[in-house]
């Protein structure tokens, strides 16, 4: 029985993982209690919303009841640093599978939403793009997982964007996490707001770890605009705006890059330092693992 | 983005159902849907909270996704009759489950608990009991499921008592809901309690349908004690209570029968009309369908 703040309204996300479509055979439990909780606050943090209740539903095969310990300190190392209280659930006999519901509050009509995007807006991104996606195609060329490094660390223990999800109210325009891939992300905010975007190709920001990976940027970019699973927050603002979001994003520790605007019409264009058209990969969505086991 | 009424404590509910687990191999869509959404809103009803809102995780496997229109169709049919809306959710491919989150409200300070029975109070449960689990006995006795008639409407499509729950609230020293046979709950409000019960076997209420298919009292007993998925309301007030519980849950036209009494110690007596003990079977939870197929 929880009392919600004064004013606040309430935000819920909920996401099921399915072993062998979302997460990997043979993922340790830990990660997977990490990542199972950290796509939800990613939504709630997309949303400008503070977290702050969880309920938990874990679907074990038979004689798999040991994994149980460890995958709840995984849950719990999160939650605990978001301070979200685990309210509820259930554990139940299957297949092995997740579902986390979260609740958080947001100030009455303070919340960010999907739809907002200006023509002129700027387009900002925080963090950087295609790590995720950099050690499945790693490992996918036959890379050990081990030996992916901070890139798989970033796939199994994404972090979610919730203070920038908070200095973001009442700024953004409009603000979604990148979970699919930032085209298809990208995608979601133009429907909603019948608009089009250019693109920097120049500006995507990538880690170092990536950069060291896939040295060449006509190899990095697929994966930074397709990838999926970086769980950034993709946002647009008023370019006046922009020393306020480099200031409130520095304040609560998270990079954050301008990486194009918003234009008339329905097409992204994606345009390299000289201000030409590069080719722009199909906004198809993130694969995910489906019938592979590591 | 859900606004909570002024005054109100959130109360949250979920469950998982996995196919061979907790229904049938076969379990036409409809009543699935209907029954993913009837268990947790009877939690709901337990704690005396108004359903307002729905989370719905459906897991398919390939090729069947033809079955969302007709699981909807149940889902819905259940969720409008109390105005749930349903607020989110996502549709996953894997094996065949479903995770339902409720989100509901209780005036601060009147929600119904698990603790809280007296020595002395009377000992009350809604509907009839044993109803679902005759007619799985029926059907693993041969029975096709078809022949079962009310009973296996009990089971597929079961009636949360959320009016009931509301009533109670103020008058109901303790709740809580029949999901896993009537032994098992009551053990649960007398554990937490640290109290006893005496139990008056000739009182437990019977559907016409399960006198009807188990003429004998001494068949029907262990169906209606330990049988689980009920779904009733299962709670004791003082025994000056009396003719309010009636009248309040008349109003709500709901049947309710007194079927015994808490005592001190840790025991659950029962008695035949004569006050003669009879055998108690152990309190197992529901077996539920492991490894069945209709």
């Amino acid at each position: 029985l929880l009392q919600p703040p004064k004013g606040a309204v309430l935000a819920v996300a909920t996401d099921t993982l399915v072993e062998g479509v979302h997460f990997m055979k043979g993922l340790p439990p830990s990660p997977l209690g990490w990542k199972a909780l950290a796509v939800n606050l990613s939504d709630l943090a997309a949303m400008g919303a503070e977290p702050a209740f969880a309920l938990l539903n874990l679907t074990l095969p038979d004689g798999r009841a040991s994994v149980v310990d460890e995958f709840m300190r995984g849950f719990e190392a999160l939650a605990q640093s978001h301070r979200v209280a685990l309210v509820g659930g259930d554990t139940t006999q299957g297949p092995l599978a997740v579902t986390v519901t979260v609740i958080g509050y947001v100030p009455k009509g303070e919340a960010l939403r999907r739809e907002g995007a200006r023509i002129g807006d700027d387009l900002w991104v925080t963090g950087t793009l295609g790590d995720a996606a950099g050690a499945l195609a790693l490992w996918r060329g036959g890379t050990p997982m081990l030996r992916t490094g901070g890139l798989r660390e970033r796939m199994d223990r994404p972090i979610p964007r919730v203070g920038a999800g908070r200095v973001l109210r009442g700024i953004a325009h409009c603000c979604i996490d990148v979970s699919d891939g930032l085209l298809a992300d990208l995608g979601h905010l133009l429907d909603a707001a019948g608009l089009g975007a250019d693109l920097d190709a120049g500006a995507l920001p990538a880690s170092s770890a990536l950069v060291g990976a896939f040295p060449a940027r006509e190899q990095r970019l697929p994966l930074q605009l397709t990838g999926g699973d970086d769980y950034e927050l993709l946002f647009t603002a008023h370019p006046r705006q922009r020393a306020e979001i480099e200031r409130a994003l520095a304040a609560v520790a998270t990079p954050v890059t301008r990486i194009g605007s918003i234009v008339p019409g329905s097409v992204v264009r994606l345009l390299d330092d000289g201000g030409n058209e590069l080719p722009v990969p199909p906004r198809a969505g993130w694969e995910h693992f489906r019938g592979t086991s590591a």
